[in-house]
């Protein structure tokens, strides 16, 4: 049996790859592990059957046999764990690769995360123009700053690890907005990953439900 | 050798356990690991010594002979993970625990931070008043949704776990504004986290360097 995890049955995003399944999706192609989907939609979502398994009615979930995990950085690191693409084998580079990955959704994710909100949410209220350079200078921050660490490095921590899957699924979602673009070496570490064979067959996974929808859509 | 960790010299929160150290020094007293403690000054940590440990200038940082490691969370989980009292035997119950604490730093903390943070900077803003009910509603969302998933379990999964530590440490830092008492489980949650005696000594660990500072100052 292959693990199941859910996704959008329609994705905000259109297809682009900016929802948190793709993180997952893309940990399980690096891995080699075969996967079912359930698509859910919003209504489902606020069930009680999707809440079971996601207390805060999100996707993905994950799971396999009897065991049910939501959060899309639990679900990676459980995938990396069971598996050796994903993590270094000595405890001190698994522990470098999880302080990564929780730098990617702890600090990184939330000033890109309520900056993207705020154009979304509040772009028509009278103080979106004034808050902008705040939301801006949080972002960048962190931006400036991962930059720095990075450098002319391939990869956070030597060879690419769950730390740059999940860093890189985090600085993707920001990419529509340009703001990447600022930080060269940032830009360039996403397109290294956006390369790798395993992130173009998530891609095009997520991609193909939206595709399959607007086909439906269209008859 | 024991571990060292990082702590502000002088907490913006005057004592009162708000500071990320918290969770570390909480998770090191759950396993009855002494440590070390190195205050640094706001000044202190922009500078290259400190980035080095942690690249996005924040405390706590933890290091262990020749590991270092940033982020609460990933700090935590290192801790749990060399010691029994934190994390279950089972593989199943390690990776649920492990999503709660994804959940809490990922999903629960965000909108509690950003309305924090809110009526920190922005409380002299002509908008502040616009904008606190969408941040208010973002932030009982998380905690609805928690409160109905606890219900009126003792912890979340059972026995104590990391799961908790990271959830309950995140709530906690919200008690000032009152928030949590909309929702009497999460505050009782919260209360049996904080009678637990491993919260209290981290607690009167952190309360004596703001005290220290203090009478320095008085003299």
């Amino acid at each position: 049996m292959n693990p199941t995890i859910t996704a959008f049955k329609a994705s905000p995003d259109r297809g682009r790859g900016l929802a948190r399944d793709m993180r997952v999706r893309w940990a399980l192609e690096e891995v080699g592990q075969p996967y079912d989907v359930r698509l859910v939609t919003f209504e489902e979502m606020k069930q009680p059957a999707h809440l079971a398994l996601s207390p805060f009615g999100q996707i993905p979930t994950y799971e396999d046999g009897d065991l049910a995990l939501f959060e899309s950085g639990s679900i990676v690191f459980h995938i990396a764990q069971r598996h050796a693409a994903l993590l270094p084998q000595d405890a001190a580079g698994r522990a470098r690769a999880v302080t990564w990955m929780f730098a990617a959704l702890s600090t990184v994710e939330p000033p890109l995360v309520e900056r993207g909100m705020a154009g979304l949410l509040e772009r028509d209220k009278p103080w979106f123009e004034q808050r902008q350079p705040m939301l801006e200078e949080r972002a960048r921050k962190v931006l400036r700053e991962l930059s720095a660490r990075l450098g002319e490095a391939e990869w956070l921590e030597g060879a690419f690890t769950a730390g740059d899957l999940m860093m890189a699924g985090v600085l993707f979602r920001s990419k529509p907005s340009g703001i990447l673009n600022e930080f060269p070496n940032l830009a360039a570490y996403v397109a290294r990953a956006e390369a790798r064979p395993a992130f173009q067959r998530a891609f095009a996974a997520q991609l193909a439900v939206f595709q399959a929808a607007s086909a439906a859509e269209g008859t």
